[in-house]
């Protein structure tokens, strides 16, 4: 049955690999399972990612970039999320609205009148089902993150691991204020653990979400 | 003295070498002038008008383009538009908030408001002293715009080359009914005319203009 869940998180928390293990077990368990992630996911919205986390566009205002990730999720959500919901398809996203308002609400600031506006737009008034918020401390996750730029040959630092430590402290707060706020949609759970201690605790999650609309 | 030009019309109505002859007019007469281009106009906003522009990128929803021309926009306006005219330089701009309106509005049929609530939020509340409309006739226009991309080297068509004669006789309407709306910003010129003819239209009204602000 068509399920749509997002992962939520700072960077490097493990939202991806923890994404792909789901979208392997719920497939294991019968589902026709699309994984996707914002920015991006589809080519045009992938073009726009790469304005987005380009080092080099460090010029970008806070209110172009807030209008190119909304330019992003119009195309995606079009091209991707509806349909796939639309066919019954359980959909697991890499990050959603909720980034939106942690990264440039909370992190930079901007009001959160305009972000609000600018994602109901975007989305059409899609909402996620449920959302994975993977929590970790800022040290732990761009200790790894910047591991995984190190070990990517030739790669430039992206865009938002070049901000301030504080920058990262106001995105995870602004995170956890968010899944306070909806406590029925949001399940926040421990990144900074073992990946399969992780894993398991998503699926109870997610199953639960699921069969509670079975 | 500081002062915001606009030049607008369809597809090779003549805009951008009227606004080359003129800011070489008004440059002989003593002013700083920047002439600069939306979508476009600095290195950021430029990546983003190569997405808008592309032919291969026919999926692009609506509402997607729509908030890339908003976010080319509030990244232009920030980065240049604003700026020159802090400094009290008269800047000559091929295409604003206006195209969005014909392009966007009249054109794609889009919501007008949703537009309005865009071009306002981007342009930061910043609006043209003057808008130079150029009008011709679609099959002038489009006849001028194909030969130029014939003439380009490996050019491919532009995305909207490839619309229908109708979208385009539907923005060029639009552009009328704009210039009806508001006749104490928009002058409207004869596009069709000799390129000298139309380039004294423009100057008298300009210098007109320039003078009832000095």
């Amino acid at each position: 049955m068509a399920c749509f869940i997002t992962f939520e998180g700072i960077e490097g928390c493990g939202k991806t690999t923890q994404m792909r293990i789901l979208a392997k077990r719920l497939e294991a368990l019968g589902n026709s399972v699309t994984t996707t992630r914002e920015p991006g996911g589809c080519p045009i919205a992938d073009k726009i990612r790469g304005i987005l986390l380009d080092a080099e566009n460090s010029a970008l205002v806070p209110l172009a970039e807030l209008l190119l990730y909304a330019a992003a999720r119009a195309q995606h959500v079009a091209e991707v999320v509806t349909p796939a919901l639309a066919t019954g398809r359980v959909v697991l996203c890499d990050r959603f609205t909720d980034a939106t308002l942690a990264y440039q609400g909370y992190g930079r600031a901007l009001d959160r009148e305009t972000i609000d506006r600018l994602n109901e737009m975007a989305t059409t008034g899609i909402r996620p089902d449920l959302t994975i918020l993977l929590d970790c401390p800022v040290e732990t996750g761009l200790e790894r993150a910047m591991a995984r730029i190190n070990s990517t040959a030739g790669a430039r630092e992206e865009r938002f691991e070049l901000e301030t430590m504080e920058f990262h402290r106001r995105v995870r707060d602004g995170y956890l204020q968010l899944a306070a706020r909806e406590p029925e949609r949001f399940v926040v759970i421990d990144g900074a653990a073992g990946v399969e201690d992780t894993a398991a605790a998503i699926e109870t999650a997610v199953l639960a979400k699921l069969s509670g609309r079975g």
